[in-house]
C-alpha cells in the first residue's frame, strides 16, 4: 500500500489508477473475479462450483484464462461438467475428485524437494482424498497417496508409516470416528492437517462424529478443516509445503 | 413363573403367597428394595449414591446387609462417605473410585481363569477407569489395570498388546476425541466394552465427542456404555467374564 | 510377535518376511484386504457395502474367496446386489437384511449350546433385527427371533420371557423411544446388547432419541452400539457367545 | 365479552368499567396480579418463585391474598422460604416440593371419587414427584403415590398395577432414560401425564434424554411437559380430574 | 389378574388358559395384533402404517375386521391406500390426514355432549390438524375445527374464543414458531393439547423450533405431544372428553 | 378500540358491525384474509407460497385483488408459478427470487429520499439477496444492489464502502461462515439487517453457522431474522426506510 | 477515503498523517480505544464489562472521558462497579442493569417527538428490559416501559395496545417460550426488535427455545438479537427512533 | 524401526532392548512419560495440567527433568502453581497464559530469521492468545502480538496489515462471532491456524460459534483447533515456523 501511496504523492499514478489497484477485481455483474490473487495469495482464485451454473462457471473460466492463469474448479458433478469441457476442450476433468483444472505450464516434477501425503481410512473417502491429492498436484507439488489404513487395522499404517513421516505435510482423511489423525500425529514430526468426511451413518451426524474426533485429538501438530473439504486441506498444505521448500 | 402357579394350583401357596413372590421386594417407602437380584441377576442390587442423601444410603445398606449379601455404592463423594462409614465401619471406601463395597465373603483369587483388562487412554481418566476396575473385582472377578496408553503415542499400547489380547473381555476408558477402542479393537479378538469420559474441553461437550467416536467406531466387537459410566463397563464385562468362566 | 523376532534374529526369516508379517494384507489398490483377520479376530474381514461399487465388492470378494474364507458384504442395496451375484452365483442375498454372505462349511447345527435372543420392538424394526440375525448365523451361532414385543403391550414381551432368560446373550433392537432394552435388561442375567433403530418420527431426530434411552438405562448390564447397527450388535453378541461356549 | 359490550351499550357500565373488566389485573409496577383467573381459569394465579426476590414474592402473596384466594408458590429454596413464612406465618412450605401453599378452606376429603396416580422411577425422582402431588392436593384433588417402580425392575410396577389402573389420570415422572410412562402408559386406560426429571448423567443431557424418550412414546394417551415441570403435570392432571368428577 | 388366578386355583381354567389370558394377542409372525385393547384401552389396536407394507397392513386389517373391531390406519400415503381399499372397499381414505378407518357403527351424534375443539395455527399445518380432527371423529367424539387462526393476527383467534372455550379440550395445531398453544392455554380453563408441526425452514429445525416452545409454554394446563403426531394428540384428548361424558 | 366502543355506545353501530370490525378478515375456509393489514400494517397480507397448493394461492389471490390491493407471493417454485400466472397473466414473476407480485399503481421513483442496501457475501447468495430486494421494491422503497463481497476479499466491500454507507438501512445476505454482516456493521451507522443463508457444507449445518455468527456479531447495529429469510429482512428493512422518509 | 487521499495527493498531509486517519484508535496494549467512533457511528466505543479486570475498565474510561465522550458500560457486576466508581464518582451505576453510565450533556427532554417502546413478558426478564431501556435513554431517547405482559394473559398485552402502537420502535424481551414478539409483531406496524432471555428450566436451553421462537415468528417486521443482549436490542432501536426523528 | 531391526539381527542389541527402544516410555505408575519425543518429534512431551494433581505434574516434571529436557505445563491455575513453584523455584509462571515452563538454554534471539504473528480480536481473548504466545516462544520462535483488532472495527485491522503479511504463519485468536481469521486469511499468503475461544454469552454457545465460522471460512488457508486451544495452535504454527527456517 506504501508503494501506490507513494506514487500517487509523486504524481506517477491517478486517483482513479490507485483507487483500481486497491481493489483489483473484474466485475461480471454476478460475480467479481481477483485478478490479483497470484500476485497476493500466490494461486489464482479458485471457483466453488457448487452453487454456481454452467454459465456462471464458464464466464468465471473465461476470464481468468484472459489473464492466462492456472483454473481450478472444485465440487463439479459429472453432468455439469460436461457442457463446461464442451466449450473449453483443454481443461482436465476428475469424475473421483470432482474438479475441473488448467494448469498454464507444467514445471517438470519437482523430485527430491519433498512432498505430501495424503493419507485416508478408508475405501469410502476416496473422493475426498482424491479432491485433496489432485488439488495439491495442480497448485504445484508433489503427492504420495497412502489409503485405506484406518485405525481398526494399524498395522496396515504402521507399515506405511516410513513413508509417511517422510513427507513435509501430512493430509489425513477419515469419516466414522475419525480417530487416524490423532494416531498418524503421534507417529509424525511434521504439521498434519486433518479432513473429516461425512462417511458413515447413525451416531455419525453427517460428519459431526469425526469433525468433533479431531478437534479434540490428544496429538499436537494437528489442525482441522471443514467436513469433506479436501480442496481446503490441500490448500493448507501447499502453503507449507512451500514455506518448506523456498526457504 | 410355571412353578409358582403349579404350587398355587396344588394349593402348596396362597395367592398372597404367590403375589409376593412376583413383586419381591422390601419397601423402604422412599425405595422398593430388590432382594431377589442375587438370585435372579446373580448380583445383590447396586445402590446409586448420587442423588440420595446419607440417610436414604444408610437406610437401604442396612437393609440389604440384614439379607447378609454384598454391597456396592456408586458415586458417593468423600464427604456423604464418612458418616456413612461411621455407622457402617466393616464397609471400605475408595476415594479415586468414589465407591462403598463390602464382600461377604472374599473368595480365593481365582488365578488361572482368565481377567478383564481395564485399559485406559490418560492420567485424567483415571477415576472412571478406577470404578469400573473395582466393581469387576467386587462383584468377583480378576482384573489388570493398563493405564495411560492413548493413541498419540502408539508404542505404550503395543507395548502391552499381549496382556490386553489375553484377556477375557477388555473396558477401555478414554476421553477428549476417545480413539483408544478402535485401535485396541482392532487388535484383540474378545469383546471390548468402551467407557467414554468428560474429560477434556472445548468441543469435547462434556464427553459428547468421546462418546460419538465410539458409537462409530469401525472396529468390530466394540459396544458403549453411557459418559462417565465405569460401573456400567464393568457390569457388563462381569457378566461376559462369568459366561466365559462358568463354560 | 516375539516369535516373528526371534526367527528374525535366528536368520530363519528375512527382514522383508518379517515386515511382511507384520502388515498381512492384500493390496488391490482402492483398499487393503485384512487376510489374518480368521486368525487374529476369528472371521474374516467383513465388507461394509455402502460407500463401495459394485467393482469394488466383487474385487475385494474375489480376493477373499480365493484364500477360501467365509464372506459377508452388509448394506448391498438390491440394485447393486443383483450383478453382484451373477458373477458369483455361489452366494446368498437377502433383501430384509441387505446382506450378501457365503460359508464355506456349514456346521452341524450346535443344538443345545446355547443361542442369541434377537428381540426387536416393531414391526419396523425388522430390517436391523434381520441383519443381526443372519450376521450371527452366518458367523456360526444359533439364533432365536422374538418379534414385536415393544413396551407398549408388555405382555407380549413376558409371555416370552422364557425363552429370552435362556439365552447366553440378547440383542435387544428398538426405535422410537427406545424403551426395550431397559425392561429386557431388568428380567434377564445375561449381557444384553442394544441396538436404537432410525425409525420414527419428529424428535426422533433419525434415531437419536432411541439412542440416548439405551446409553441412559437405568438396567445394568446394557450395552450399545450405533443407531441400526445390526451387524455391530451381532458381531458383539457372536464374540461373547463363543467364550461361553468355549469355556 | 358481549355481556360486557350489552351492559356498556345499555349505559349499565362506563367506557372505563368495561375497560378494566377486559384487562383485570392489579399492577404492582414489576408485576401485574391477575385476580380473574378464579373466575377464569378456576384456580388463583400460581407464582412462579425462581427468578423473583423475596420482597417480589411477598407483596403478590399480599396482593392475592387481600381477595382471600389460594396460594401458591412454586420452586422456593429453603433459605427464601423462611423469611416468606416469618411474614406469613399462616402459610405451609414443603422443603422437598419447594412449594409454599395455602388453601383457603379444606375441603372435606372427596372420598370415593377418583384420584390422581402420582408415579415415579426412581428415589431420585422424589422432588419432582412431590412437587406434582403437593400441588394436585393444594388444587383439591385426592392423590396416590406410587414411588419406586421404574422399569429396569418391571415387578415392581406390575404389583401396584391395580391401584394405579383404578385412577381418573395418571403423573408418570422419570429421569435417566424415562421409560417409566411408555411402559405405563400401554397398561392403562386414562390419559397420562408424562414428566421426564433432569435426574442422570453424561448422555442424558440434562433431562433431554427423558424428554425425547416421552415424546417419542410408542404408547397411546400420553403427553408431556416441560422437563422438571412436576407442577406443570399436576396441573393438566388436575383440570382433568375436575372433568371427570364434575360431569 | 386375581379373577384369573382364582379361577385356575379352582380348577375353572387350565395353566395354558391362564398363560394365554395374559398375553391375549394374535401372532401374524411379523407382528402381534392385540384383540384385548377394545377391553383393555376402549378402543381396537391402531395400525402405524408408515414402515409397513401393503402387505402386512392389509393382513392386520384382516386380523381385526374378523374380530369386527373398528379399524384406525395412520400415515398411508396415497400410492399405499389404492390397493389396500380395492381388497377393502368398504374402509374410507382421507387424503389430507392420509388416514384409513372404518367404524362398526356409527353412533348417533351426541349433540350437546361436547365437543373437541381441534385449532390450527396456518393453511400449511391443515394435514396434522385434519389428522387430529379425524381421528378424534373416528373414536366417537365431536369435532369442531378453528382453522388459520395463529398469533400473528390475533384478533383472527379472538374472535373464535367463545367456540375455543365452551370445548371440554382443546388440540392445538402449530408450526414455525409454535405460539398459538400458550395464548390459548392463557384463555380456555380446559386441558390443551400441544401438537407442534414441522411446517417452517431455517431455524426451524423441522419442528424443533415449535416443540421447545410448546414445552416452555408459561401457560398452565399445556401439554405437548410429538411433531406432527395429530393421532396421538387426539387419543389424548378422546381419552379426557370420555371422563368428562361418562362422569 | 375506543372509537369502536365509543360508536357502539351511540348506537352509531350494532354489536354484529363492532364485532365484525375486531376481525376484519374474509373466511376462505382454509385460511382467512386479512383485509385490513394495509390500514394497520401498512402494506395487504403477503402471501407464504411454500406450504400452498396452486388452487389456495389462486383463491387468495383473488380475494386480495377484489380489494385492489398489491400482492405478493413468496417462495413460489417455477413450476408452481406457471399455472398461477395463467389464470392472472397480470402478475409478475421473478425466477431467482421466486416471488410472484403486482403493485396497484407504481409510483414515480422517489429519487434522492434515500434507498436501502442490499449486500450479499457471494455468488451462491443471489437467490436470498434476490427475495429480499425485490420485496423491498414492491413494498415501494429504493434499492441498490452490491453483490459478491464477501470479507476474504475485503477489497471488493470497501470499494463499494460509500454507497453502502449512504443507505438508510442495509440488508446484508450471506451464507457459510456469514461474517460480512459484522464487517459492515463496524463500518456503517445506520441499522443493519442480516440475513443467514444456508450456502455451504459440513460444519454449516444448513445455515446453523452463519445464524450464529450474525447473533454473536460484536458489531453494534445488527439485528438478525431466520436462515434464507430474505423477505422477512427486506420487511424489517422496508419499515426503518418508511419512519426515516416520513418523518 | 477520496478527501485524505486528496489532501495526500495536494501534499496537505504527510504519508503519516493519512495514515494515522485510516486507523485512528489510541492503543492502550491490551486494547484499542476507537475515538473515531462518534464521528462514524454516532456514539462513542460501548466497553463490554464482561470479560475485563476492574483496571482495564478504568483504563478505558479514562481514555474516553479524556475525549469529554459518553461513557457506557456493560454487564459490571456490583462488586466490580465499587471500585470503579470510587475512582469515577461522576459515573451512575444501575444494579438491575448491571450498568456503568454518564452524558455529557443531558439534552432537554425530546417530548413528543416519539419514544421506544420496552416490552417485556414476565417480572424475571427485567434485567434484560433495563438493560435495554436505560441503554436507549443513555443514547439519547425517550423510553415507555410496558412489564409483565406475557401471552399467557393475553389481555394485560391488549390493555396497554395503543401506548405501545404510537412507539416508533418497539423493544420485545422474553424468555421461556418467547411468544411475545409475534403477538406484538401482529398488531403494530413499527420495527420491532426481539430480544431472548435465558430466563427459563429444562427444555429451554438457556434462551435457545425462546431464541428460536423469534427467528420463526410468523409475524413479519421482527428481527432479533442474541439471548440476553438487551445492549444490543437497544442500540438497533436507538439508531430507527434517530432515523425516524432526523428525517 | 529398520535400523533396530538390523542391529537385532547383527546381534549388537538384545530382544529385550529392541522392544524397550520400541516403546520408550517411564512408567510413573499414573502415567508413561515419553523420552523419545525430543527425538521423534523435535519438543518433549508437554504435560496437560488440568485433570492432574499438584503431585503427579511434580513427578512428571521431575522424571523430565532428570533427562535434562525442556519443559512446558498447560492449564495450571494459580493457586495449584504456587506449590509446583516451591520445589521448582527455576521455573517460571505467567498467570495470564497459565502456564509453567523451562527452557535448557535461550537460544539468542533468531532476530531475522521470520517470525509468527499472534493475533487476537478482543481483550477478553488474551488469555487464549498469551497461551499462544508463550509456548510459541518456549519452543523457540519469534513471536509477534497483535491484539484488539477484530472485525468490527477492520481500521485497527488494516493498519498493522503490514506486519501480519511478512509473517511466516499467523495464528488468529477470536471468541464471540469468530470471523477475524476470514477475513485476515484473505490478506495473507501464508498458512492461518484459527483459534475459537469461549468468550461471549447467549448463542455463543462457549465457542461453539466461533468454531463453526472458522470451520466455514470461505478464506482458504485456515485450518482450525479446538475451542481456547492456545497451546495447539502454537504447536502447530512451531512446526510450519521451523519448517521454513530449516529449509
Amino acid at each position: 500500500m506504501d508503494e501506490i501511496l507513494k506514487q500517487l504523492q509523486d504524481g506517477t499514478i491517478s486517483i482513479e489508477q490507485a483507487k483500481e489497484q486497491l481493489a483489483p477485481y473484474e466485475n461480471l455483474g454476478f460475480a467479481k473475479v481477483d485478478h490479483h490473487r497470484p500476485k497476493r495469495q500466490g494461486f489464482p482464485e479458485v471457483i466453488y462450483g457448487e452453487g454456481k451454473t454452467v454459465e456462471q462457471i464458464q464466464a468465471i473460466i473465461h476470464a481468468i484464462k484472459a489473464k492466462n492463469n492456472n483454473i481450478l474448479v472444485t465440487r463439479v458433478a459429472k453432468e455439469k461438467a460436461a457442457p463446461i469441457l464442451e466449450v473449453h476442450p483443454e481443461l482436465h476433468y476428475d469424475e473421483t475428485a470432482r474438479l475441473i483444472y488448467w494448469k498454464r505450464e507444467v514445471a517438470p516434477a519437482n523430485v527430491g524437494q519433498g512432498y505430501i501425503a495424503v493419507i485416508c481410512a478408508g475405501t469410502s473417502d476416496l473422493e475426498v482424498a482424491e479432491e485433496a491429492a489432485i488439488t495439491a498436484e495442480v497448485m504445484g507439488c508433489n503427492v504420495r497417496r497412502i489409503y485405506d489404513v484406518g485405525v481398526a487395522g494399524i498395522h496396515r499404517l504402521l507399515d506405511n508409516l516410513e513413508e509417511i513421516q517422510h513427507a513435509t505435510v501430512s493430509i489425513v482423511v477419515a469419516g466414522m470416528e475419525g480417530a487416524l489423525p490423532s494416531v498418524v500425529g503421534g507417529l509424525v514430526s511434521h504439521p498434519l492437517i486433518a479432513v473429516p468426511t461425512s462417511v458413515g451413518y447413525g451416531a455419525n451426524f453427517q460428519g459431526l462424529s469425526a469433525l468433533l474426533t479431531m478437534l479434540n485429538s490428544c496429538a499436537s501438530g494437528v489442525s482441522v478443516v471443514n467436513i469433506d473439504n479436501g480442496f481446503g486441506g490441500a490448500y493448507n498444505a501447499v502453503l507449507i509445503d512451500r514455506l518448506a521448500n523456498k526457504a
